[in-house]
């Protein structure tokens, strides 16, 4: 039954073995990785739940005046609350018989928590205020029957909840990103725009994909256009995430099709360049001159996952088509390409390949998914 | 293969004996009982083709003229046929290739049973008749390949067949619910309404909301309009079953939306109280004053079940109406609360709680499912 | 995770061995051959990929002027090229990142093959040509990352793959059947219609239907009108094949509604009989005096089967309807059988039954199957 759910990935060490060796000999993860039904079902509960996945934004949650939402983190039901500013997290599984507090997806303006099923009455932060009938069992104590509370974090604008409750710190998590983000302030950006996209392809696939320019001259005439594919550079610092820069051409003033600005600068940031950081689990910010763009991937099956892409501007006056335009041709271009990737790779014969010289983040990323197969830590512990 | 069908069901011991240590102290059955696919494939051979499974009405099987019709029994095919007044039950399938000797929920007419393959025909009481081109093989003994009798009964206008054939006594399963019925003669009353629902929650969770009235003020305001929701007494007498009754609020003739009657009282029925019966593993029986209601569960997977609620009466005269209205209510407001609980215990963070002092039933019920866990008899012995 | 893919069928091995006893002994195969999930993933890749797989006509794949193509052989994606006259056939997956060479299904008139990923190029002969950005890696072996070649046989027209590389000689494969095929000369026909269909039942189910007619006096009256059912004669020659011939009755030209025929004979072919021959695994070859009729059967699932029936002539002015209205009709039929016998199987009480003495060509392909899930040669090694 629940054999499953082990420290270790269900996959032979030896392959995984043969992702972490160093750069330049190593391979890429087993197929089993991206296609195996039981891999899957370990990562949902270990990489996903396990970790600090990320909700979307704090403010998009409570635009209703909702205290209490519900939503789920790889394989586990959460109640999201808010008392005042700040935000807590809880199971969203009523302590009687089960019965979810609130509907996945749902929400509610009310002060306290209410089943709906025997009306088993919680606090907004977690504690059996009534449960009618129980009064005359002696034996019966209400402390002992307090929500399940579970970590969450509000960073630069993001909602982070760790579903199983033993991930590592979020400091540690984020670790140097923190600092390659600052300038841009995501917290006060304003979002103008977004796209839901559903592929079939592993999240990780998605992730590989976005961290090399390597295909770029192939599928992205586009983006080539307005940044050499050669150009990158990776980070190499502490914390559970992959990434690097890569420059504008001359006289180009962020990614667009046309190379133009329809915005305006963000104060502080750089502009000559676009930052491409994949944090673990399911959050990729790429930071441009003039916006901030974020992927937010859901996992769905070992072959499918639901992509939420969305773009963040200093200034709601701006017109975010030409952002929008650019990424959304270059997306579908970057989803055909992961489906095909994850087609080929259910094959016998498939081999985990060599990785490139301007592969680096790939291996940075695969490296960190083979640590957490192992039940190591995720995070780099310093820069290397 | 099919190691999947050992006497206990794929769960851990301990967590079943959690659900058995006396009233008051015990738990829910764990998580995987409900949303398990092993665990549902054990319960569809063991609990449910292993049991007395209830196919619906007797008169409804023949109306046609049948002499056979087919059936799918938890996991099995079933072929019953009607010689004179009595019936009898066999695999559906042939000794020879194993083609269906009736297509699933089929019927038919004639006087003996012919596959429609290669013509191996059979007498309705499952006797070989003629297998063309073996007369010639001389070790070919037809007495070897009669069709496999399985266990079947009429009870008060009912069908019951035991399809793995090796169920206990119907008696004994029955026990003392007979008595408890016998005056409503259910199988004298007309059939005059049926809805068929289908709900996203296990079957037993449908069957532990059925067995409570603790939910009522939260979820039922018409039910509690007519019947005391704390009015509930429960059984404990021998059988297969779990029960109790309620009483009507005072000058309330019926559960109806405004308490009135529109039909006659059934002769010798308590004309003060309703009784709600359920017969494991698949019929609950709501005896009403009036009228009686039965809700026939058919699992179709963990976290799916088709239901059929019929009502019958005294009288062909009658308009159902005022009963049906009434409990379609009730029933859709049960079933948003069963798929709720069913999301509810898929968390990792859920318990199985404890169960209130008015939940007794659902303690007679999910103790009955853990002793047919550990292969144990379900019916109680005695009274208790 | 891999455990799956063994030598032998995931079967108790004492059931294998009924099936393999001598003829008027044997029994059927288990019910799980033809219901369970891990042995359909087990025959995909040994049975399926793992022998000849026919994938159709030859000329058929190069209708467009294509020079490469892919195609589903089993569970394993192949590629198929085409220089000059003769083909060959790859792995449809790139070596450096696993992303399909050409999509499932697609076809390409280029010189060379493309990955479209990362632009890595091999030859229509499968050799690495280009690698872009490892030229500056030293330890990079081109040579070491050609595309892994399958077997390919082009035969009487058709094509046939193995695409797990590890199959037995084809010549030895297709034995005597060779010899009783080469008067019809096939690959000079000239095909002039097709019909797909879906069938809801086991592959080998529609096996075991085509190699017996004892079912033909109870389903297929069209049938008996043109050919006797007890006119069956069946061939025990090498191969891995089964099959034989029944008579035409006297004054009928071929199998049609009326016994004539539209078109003209086959030069060579005998005039009185059929020849219905089953190479293993997924065609049959129906060879009537005046066309040939086959089956290519395309296993989806344990229950589910895609079948491509097409009707070939020695002129393409011949009006095809007569020998298609005729088949189709007798398909149909034999495709009803074929899902209740699916449906049969899965009982609890079926058994596999005995073979009456005109089954014994099912008896032959029964146990051609059971020495394949043994992990023996299929192919019988001489007549016996």
């Amino acid at each position: 039954m629940t054999t499953l759910f082990t420290p270790h990935a269900p996959l032979p060490a030896t392959d995984v073995t043969e992702s972490l060796r160093p750069f330049g000999e190593s391979r890429m993860l087993p197929a089993a990785a991206y296609t195996a039904d039981d891999v899957f079902a370990w990562e949902r509960r270990h990489l996903l739940a396990g970790s600090w996945f990320c909700l979307g934004r704090w403010q998009d949650l409570w635009a209703s005046g909702a205290t209490q939402r519900s939503a789920l983190v790889g394989d586990i039901g959460v109640l999201l609350t808010r008392a005042d500013s700040h935000g807590l997290a809880f199971a969203n599984t009523c302590r009687h018989r089960g019965h979810e507090l609130l509907p996945a997806g749902g929400a509610a303006p009310r002060r306290s928590i209410v089943c709906p099923y025997h009306a088993w009455t919680y606090t907004l932060d977690g504690q059996l205020q009534a449960a009618p009938g129980f009064r005359e069992v002696a034996s019966f104590e209400p402390d002992e029957h307090g929500l399940v509370p579970l970590p969450l974090r509000v960073w630069r604008g993001w909602v982070f909840v760790n579903a199983t409750g033993d991930a590592s710190d979020f400091e540690e998590h984020v670790g140097a990103m923190a600092s390659l983000l600052a300038p841009y302030r995501p917290e006060t950006l304003v979002p103008l725009a977004r796209h839901d996209y559903e592929v079939a392809a592993n999240w990780k696939v998605v992730c590989e994909n976005y961290h090399e320019c390597y295909h770029c001259p192939l599928i992205h005439p586009e983006l080539c256009a307005v940044s050499p594919p050669t150009s990158g550079d990776n980070y190499k610092s502490e914390g559970a995430w992959v990434g690097g820069t890569m420059e504008l051409r001359e006289g180009v003033e962020t990614m667009s099709l046309d190379g133009r600005s329809d915005g305006r600068p963000i104060e502080g940031a750089d502009q000559h360049t676009v930052a491409y950081l994949g944090l673990f689990p399911n959050l990729l910010v790429s930071a441009h001159p003039d916006y901030v763009m974020t992927h937010r991937l859901v996992p769905l099956a070992p072959g499918r996952t639901r992509i939420e892409c969305a773009w963040y501007f200093p200034d709601s006056s701006v017109d975010p088509a030409y952002a929008v335009e650019f990424w959304d041709r270059t997306n579908r271009q970057d989803w055909a390409a992961c489906e095909s990737v994850q087609r080929g790779l259910a094959s016998p014969h498939f081999r985990p390949g060599p990785l490139a010289p301007n592969e680096d983040a790939i291996y940075d990323f695969v490296s960190m998914v083979a640590r957490g197969y192992r039940g190591e830590p995720l995070a780099r512990a310093d820069a290397h």
